[in-house]
């Protein structure tokens, strides 16, 4: 069976950066936005109308509609439970390819009986700042009020995507087998350690 | 200023075992019941006694004392918070002579300003109960229910004495620099890593 380790991480922490320079030094295949690129192509919707769905929807509640049929979810749930449920095929299919590092997607719980490596990556408020102002797009200048907003609304879409599936809460240490804070480091130095760590639990 | 590497575990987690075979690997001194020892020594009490005071009180009510005068605390707290006193007093003093690690009481956050590399030790509550009774000694047998209590009582107490001097609550990933889940892993083989990382942050 396939290796897999996932990445879950607060908005602005570099986990995008882990999860690619990890999967680069296992040689393990990397899936982040290509799971929405896969599932707009699957349903024929637009990848940023499934990404605007997927992250930024309010999915508070949620888990009691995944108890129902699909004939009582008001319309506007529809799309949303839809596409959750694509999602997750397409997660589970990916990973029983090849050897991966899949970022976010409550891909740690979909595939928790794979026996998957999960990492949380975080990081001090001070820190995600700077990391999100270095990384702005030019003509992109958001505030630092702004960019706080920002960072707790997509943290708490995470959140709720999470939390629909796990027992555990998102960013909860129970659920993962190493939290790192990566304020004060460059990425580029810890992924070795971490691609250790990975290879010590497959062995 | 010397180099310090802080461990806070979860009773069971193998944190001692962490604490010990990181400070031989990093060539480190290493401090755990030795602080024990050594306010005992201070304040002339048994140490039993000051274990006792330390590792199974209850301070939930402690926080609002430290604003008062002593005088104004009851006899029976009167003795912790003196210890705690002295203790702190100890840690600051043991940081300052040469790298160390130091396991548990508080020094992450007694030690902040030295900027300390902070790791919390967890596991798994199956793992963590089959570490207790591996290393459980001759004659003693605690039934399961017995040993979460332990645990439970335990980390209680480790919680309210962190929780006396820092913001952030004990065991939440916010207050640390590294979480690692020993389920499933040797101690001996994550050291190297948790070693590296520690070089990293001093570098």
């Amino acid at each position: 069976m396939p290796n897999i380790v996932t990445i879950s991480r607060e908005f602005g922490s570099g986990g995008r950066e882990v999860g690619k320079r990890l999967s680069d030094r296992l040689g393990y295949a990397y899936y982040d936005r290509e799971i929405l690129t896969a599932l707009a192509a699957e349903t024929g919707l637009r990848e940023s109308y499934v990404s605007h769905r997927l992250e930024s929807a309010t999915f508070r509640n949620y888990s009691v509609h995944f108890a129902r049929t699909f004939s009582q979810i008001p319309a506007i749930y529809n799309t949303t439970v839809q596409l959750l449920a694509v999602q997750y095929r397409i997660i589970k299919e990916l990973a029983s390819k090849e050897d991966c590092v899949i970022v976010g997607r409550a891909a740690d719980v979909i595939l928790a009986e794979r026996n998957p490596f999960n990492i949380f990556v975080y990081a001090d408020l001070a820190s995600k700042l700077a990391r999100c102002k270095s990384r702005a797009e030019e003509g992109e200048s958001l505030s630092d009020k702004e960019l706080i907003q920002k960072m707790k609304q997509i943290d708490k879409a995470r959140a709720e995507q999470h939390n629909l599936v796990s027992s555990n809460a998102w960013g909860d240490k129970a659920g993962y087998h190493l939290c790192i804070n990566t304020t004060g480091f460059e990425i580029k130095e810890i992924v070795p350690m971490l691609a250790e760590f990975c290879q010590k639990r497959f062995e």
